[in-house]
């Protein structure tokens, strides 16, 4: 990704989020100063990936109190700031998990440190969840490499790239980490409607890697299973429970089941903030169902009849049975999961 | 359908097939009076749907042999016509059995009539292949709908109605029949990626039939299912083999398997000339591989970076295992199948 970085936020505090949205075909960026710039960027999905709206969301508070003259101003700010993000979208568990760790350094210095310095400290602490989303990316990209050693033949669903995560990205830094250890030979990429961010976004990553492949139909898996075009299935995660259950983009269910009725590994690739350790099982994972304008406008046109209906969940859920196995930074795991 | 058939023959020869591709934003028909516009259009997809296939491809071999001067004459044109229509599309055994039906036909009468009856009993034979469509559909609606009786709320994929088939439509057809009926609730429509014929042709359909849908995306199958929300999916089919394996369009192998694991009804519905009793098994069934062209560009325009590459199946295989129950005008057939 060598020159598109999905977010940039400049020494003098200038946020620029890339619009993901008009990926491939143009390259622009969004200036997101303030709060609900923020919001309204992550909720109309300039970016998105689970970990990345993460790290933009713990920026956007950054953001929210950083003028603030008084520290019951910051909190009366930081408090807004929260309910605002927390909002955008409901399914991504990384969102939550970012603004809760902004909100423990925020209670822990605040009595600790005067107003600027705890204004600083909240911004260095947002660009540390950026840090660190790199080297957990590196981790999962070395485990994930090492376990699907002699697999060749990789198909992957949605985007879980640079443009998923500000780093080499999970599911794709795995195929990327394949690539440059020489393992790789060919990329399935599904396209992944209605938001096309396989056939956008992922595509566009695996071009500038020079990585070979394939675009394909959400419903082709099956026919390519049958004819065993492919070796493994990596995909990403919203949300995963204790047992394994994952909410993953709309389509990796389908995906999952046909990989277990052809024996076909499949793998989930996530950072550990992923995991939602409150929930035990995917029946507590709330979905998403977003605006049906999504599934009936493709590429800006209407190609339906005038009001038709349509029903868009955006996620849906695994059982951790399906999985193979699920590849933090902290390694391979495998069924039964007990995180 | 009222008002747009899907092709139209004049009682002065002349022939316009409906642009399918432009639907249901632009209604246009091609004037096609001549063996290689028929071609064309049946290549090119500006007419589609295994039944409808097979009724142009019979009027188009009546175009090519009609200006006949003897009979030598027209038994090289109706070879030449023959060899055209036959290498449009490969997967759909209709063309074949009507060609097939058209020569036989032929040969009985070549010998017998003077040449000018032979070319009107050609295209007599041309139009009651449609006529008997049209006779097929409904008795494969009625017993469509008679054996899903009290499952209201169906899923189809595909288009498989008048604009399929030049009738009311097979799987379209049951459902049209369930309305009519009062025993339906809703449709769910899969888009049908990449050709779109749900989102297009089959929402296009069901609004003029003032038919409550949904339209879906192909990847939201497997989140339905396990939301309860879909009664019994029904689709169409291109080839059947002798032991009731399906091809079909792309995807149907995913639904087949996703209704299997949730006990869901899954039909098959399509008329006798779709059985293909020459292969034993889908093993047999050749699958066409389309142009990538074909996945890349939507709505007419690239969503992906340049010179992306593709793999684009148009049919899967779905063993007849996965299958409830396949209906044609002669009845419902259970698993094991033997036609």
């Amino acid at each position: 990704m060598d020159g598109y970085s999905p977010i940039i936020l400049t020494d003098d505090d200038r946020f620029y989020i890339l619009d993901q949205r008009k990926l491939p075909a143009v390259v622009e960026y969004i200036e997101a100063n303030n709060i609900n710039s923020v919001c309204k960027a992550i909720k109309d999905m300039a970016v998105r990936g689970a970990p990345l709206i993460g790290i933009t969301a713990a920026i956007g508070l950054y953001f929210g109190i950083k003028d603030s003259n008084s520290l019951d101003e910051l909190n009366a700010q930081f408090h807004k700031a929260y309910e605002c993000l927390s909002k955008t979208r409901p399914t991504a568990v990384n969102l939550f998990w970012a603004l809760d760790k902004m909100k423990r350094v925020k209670n822990e210095k605040e009595l600790i440190l005067p107003l600027e310095k705890l204004i600083k400290k909240i911004r260095a602490t947002a660009i540390s969840i950026w840090e660190e989303q790199k080297k957990v990316d590196e981790l999962i990209g070395e485990a994930g490499s090492e376990f699907l050693k002699g697999k060749k033949r990789i198909l992957t669903h949605c985007n879980t790239g640079t443009l998923a995560t500000g780093g080499i990205g999970t599911a794709l830094g795995i195929i990327k980490t394949m690539y440059k250890k020489g393992e790789l030979e060919l990329v399935y990429v599904d396209e992944t409607r209605p938001y096309l961010q396989g056939m956008r976004l992922t595509a566009f990553e695996l071009k500038q890697e020079g990585i070979d492949y394939k675009i394909i139909t959400d419903n082709s898996c099956g026919m390519l299973f049958k004819k065993k075009l492919v070796d493994a299935v990596v995909v990403g995660a919203d949300r995963i429970a204790k047992n394994g259950d994952t909410a993953n983009k709309i389509g990796t269910y389908c995906l999952a089941s046909m990989c277990k009725k052809h024996g076909i590994t499949f793998v989930v690739a996530a950072p550990e903030s992923t995991i939602d350790r409150t929930i035990k099982s995917m029946d507590e994972i709330p979905v998403e169902e977003r605006n049906k304008e999504e599934v009936l406008k493709i590429a800006g046109r209407y190609l339906t009849p005038e009001n038709s209906d349509a029903l868009y969940y955006s996620f849906d859920l695994t059982e951790a049975e399906l999985i193979s196995a699920i590849i933090t930074e902290r390694g391979v795991f495998k069924h039964p999961y007990n995180f």
